[in-house]
C-alpha cells in the first residue's frame, strides 16, 4: 500500500494499522498537541446561532481583529480558506513572472499552487546538513521579473532565518510571498517576522495559519498580510464569502487567548530540547536542529520501512519525506508532543533499533 | 447610505435599521426559515473533535455519500467551500473559451466568476415578464467555443425550465454549468434536473448548494457533478482541503434528514401559492410566478425607497434589485418564511402603500 503523497492523511495510515484515528498517535502533522483552546471551542459553538446568515463579504470585523493583533489595519489583512487558499492566488500572481525560485527541499503545496497556474519554477538547491547556500542569492545578478517563495521557520527542516537576512532578498525579486505558517511557536521576543517590515515592501505577502499553533487543521483558516491594494487584487480572483463564520468566531477568540499562547511556548520551549537531546541519544537517528515543534530526523535505514513499523507495532503514524524528492527515505519528519507522547515514539524508535540490529 | 452590491449583506442593514441582526427579518437571502435542522447542529458539534485532524484531502466518504444522494458514484462529485468556490473553478474553464453566454438577469456572481478571469460574456436579454427568448439559441448559429452558465429553477424570477428545454443545449455549447441551487426546494416528482442525463454530456457540470435548503449560508459547501476527468481538472486549480471537516459532517447529515426535508416541501407547497395570492392582492405590487421559495416582485414606485421604508418602520430587509442592472429600481425579491413572518412584510407593504398614496 503506497502512502499518499501528503502529509496528514490519516485515511490511509488507519487502514494500514488497523486501528482507529482515535488511537493513532500522529507525529506526521506538525500541530500543537495542547489544542485546540477549549475558547476556540467554546466560539464555534457560540457562532452556531450565525450559521444561517452569510458571513460579511468584507470581513470588516474579522480583518480589524487579525489586523490589530499584528499593529496593522484591517486593510492589510486578507483572510482565506486556509493559507493554502492564500497560496494559490499567490501562485496566480507570481504565475504572471518569468520565473519563482524555490529554496528545496520546499513543502509541496509551494509547487502545486505554482503548478495550478504553470509558473515556471526555479530551483535553488539546498543540502540541508549545509549551511543554507547564500550565494545562490549574491553570486549570480537574479533576472528582472523573478518572485519568490520562502518559508521561515523552514520545513521540512525547522530552519530559522534571521529577518535581516531575508530582507535584502526583497529588493531582488518582484514578488516574494513569505510563508510564517510556523514563527508563532516561537515566543515573540524570539520570533523573526518581517510583519513590521510591510510598509516598506509592496512587493511582500506573508502568510500566516491558525491552522498549527490552535490545532485546527480542520477548520480551515489562514490569512495573508500584505499592501492592500495588492491584496484587492488577490480578493478580486476568488469568492465572496472564503471563510466560514465558525472560523471567523474561531479566529477572533484564538488571537486574544494569551494564557493558551504562554502555555504553548512554556511546553515548547521545555519540551523541543528534551526531544531533541533523547532523538540524538539514538544511535541511528541524527535529528537536525529546529527552532520550531518539528524536528527533520536523518536514519541509517529506510524511514519508509519504519513509518510501517511505527504505525504497525505501535499505532504511531510520522511523516515520510518522499514527497520531498531531495530527502527521500533516509529522512523522515516528527512533531513535538507532550513528554509522555514524545516517549512512546522514542520507544518505538529504540525498539526498531534493537530490532534491525538483531536481524 | 448606498447599500451593498451583493445581496445578504446583513451588516449594512443592522446599521441602517438600527437594530440588531437576530432582530432583523431577512426576506433578503432566500434561505429556508425552518433550518438549520437540529441535525446539522448537532453533527457540528459532533465533529468538533475531528478539528485537530487535517480533512481528508480526497474527501472520499463526503464525495460516496453526496454520490449515493444522487446515483452518482463518488468520483462524480466535487465538493467545495460553498458552491461559490466551484463557479470561480468554472470561470476559469470558460476562460478558455472565445466567449460565454449569459441570460440576463443573472445572478451577480456569474459575471464575478467569469470576470475573475477575463472571459467573454455575451449577454441574451430576458425581458422577464415575457416568455423566456428560446430564439436567441435557436435562429442563429451559435459559434463553436461557446460556453454558457444557466440556472434551473432561475434567479432572480424564480422560473422553472423544463428538463427537455435543457437538454438540446447541451449540445451547442462546449461546457454548460448549470447552478441548481434552488432545485432542492422542489419536492422529487417536480424537480426538472438534469443530474440523471450527467453520463450522457460530458461537458455539463451542475452545481448544487446546501446554503439554501439546509439555512447554512455560514458553513459554506456546495457541490459540482460532472464527468470524473473534468472534475479531477477543476481540482487541480485550487488547495488541497477546501472543506472543513464541521461542513463535511454537516452535509453528510443533512442529506440524510428525510423528515427535514419533508417538512420543507410541505411548508413551501402550501405557504408559497398563500403568499403569492397575498402579493398579488396588494395595490401596486406585481411578483412574477416562481417555482420556488422567493419572489420577484414589480412595483410602482422605488424598490430602494420602500427597501429603507421597510428597514427602518419594521426592521425588514428586502433585496433591492440594483445588482441586476436590467431590473433596477421597479423590482424587488423576497425570499419566503413562515406564514407569520410573511404577514409582517405583507402588513409593511400595506402600510408603505397607504403612506405612499396618502403622501
Amino acid at each position: 500500500m503506497t502512502p499518499p503523497p501528503h502529509g496528514g492523511n490519516l485515511a490511509w495510515a488507519v487502514t494500514l494499522s488497523g486501528c482507529p484515528t482515535s488511537a493513532l498517535l500522529d507525529f506526521s502533522a506538525s500541530i500543537n498537541p495542547l489544542g485546540p483552546p477549549s475558547s476556540v471551542l467554546e466560539a464555534i459553538q457560540g457562532a452556531l446561532g450565525a450559521l444561517s446568515h452569510y458571513p460579511d463579504p468584507a470581513y470588516q470585523t474579522l480583518r480589524s481583529q487579525l489586523g490589530d493583533y499584528h499593529q496593522l489595519e484591517g486593510a492589510w489583512v486578507l483572510p482565506g480558506n486556509g493559507s493554502a487558499e492564500l497560496l494559490t492566488l499567490g501562485g496566480r500572481l507570481l504565475a504572471e513572472l518569468d520565473q519563482t525560485w524555490l529554496v528545496t527541499p520546499a513543502f509541496g503545496d509551494y509547487f502545486r499552487s505554482l503548478q495550478a497556474f504553470a509558473a515556471k519554477i526555479h530551483r535553488i538547491p539546498w543540502q540541508i546538513e549545509q549551511p543554507f547556500p547564500w550565494a545562490s542569492f549574491n553570486d549570480l545578478p537574479i533576472p528582472p521579473h523573478t518572485g519568490l517563495i520562502l518559508n521561515n521557520p523552514h520545513n521540512p527542516t525547522g530552519y530559522l532565518f534571521k529577518r535581516a537576512e531575508i530582507l535584502p532578498l526583497l529588493e531582488q525579486f518582484r514578488w516574494v510571498i513569505l510563508d510564517e505558517a510556523f514563527m508563532d511557536f516561537l515566543p515573540p521576543a524570539q520570533q523573526e517576522s518581517l510583519i513590521a517590515d510591510l510598509p516598506h515592501y509592496p512587493n511582500l505577502i506573508i502568510l500566516r495559519s491558525l491552522t498549527k499553533f490552535y490545532s485546527v487543521p480542520g477548520l480551515r483558516l489562514g490569512y495573508a498580510l500584505a499592501h492592500p491594494s495588492l491584496l484587492q487584487r488577490l480578493a478580486g480572483w476568488r469568492d465572496p464569502w472564503p471563510v466560514s463564520v465558525l472560523a471567523e468566531q474561531a479566529a477572533i477568540t484564538a488571537l486574544q487567548d494569551y494564557p493558551f499562547q504562554q502555555q504553548t511556548w512554556d511546553w515548547l520551549s521545555t519540551t523541543q530540547p528534551q526531544f531533541y537531546q533523547a532523538l540524538q541519544a539514538l544511535s541511528g537517528f541524527t535529528p537536525l536542529p529546529s527552532a520550531v515543534n518539528f524536528f527533520l530526523v536523518k536514519m541509517a535505514g529506510s524511514a519508509t520501512a519504519l513509518q510501517q513499523y511505527l504505525l504497525q507495532q505501535h499505532q504511531i503514524l510520522i511523516r515520510d519525506c518522499l514527497s520531498f524528492p531531495e530527502l527521500g527515505d533516509r529522512f523522515f519528519r516528527v512533531a513535538v508532543r507532550t513528554p509522555a507522547e514524545n516517549q512512546r515514539l522514542l520507544t518505538g524508535l529504540a525498539e526498531w533499533q534493537g530490532e534491525t540490529v538483531f536481524r
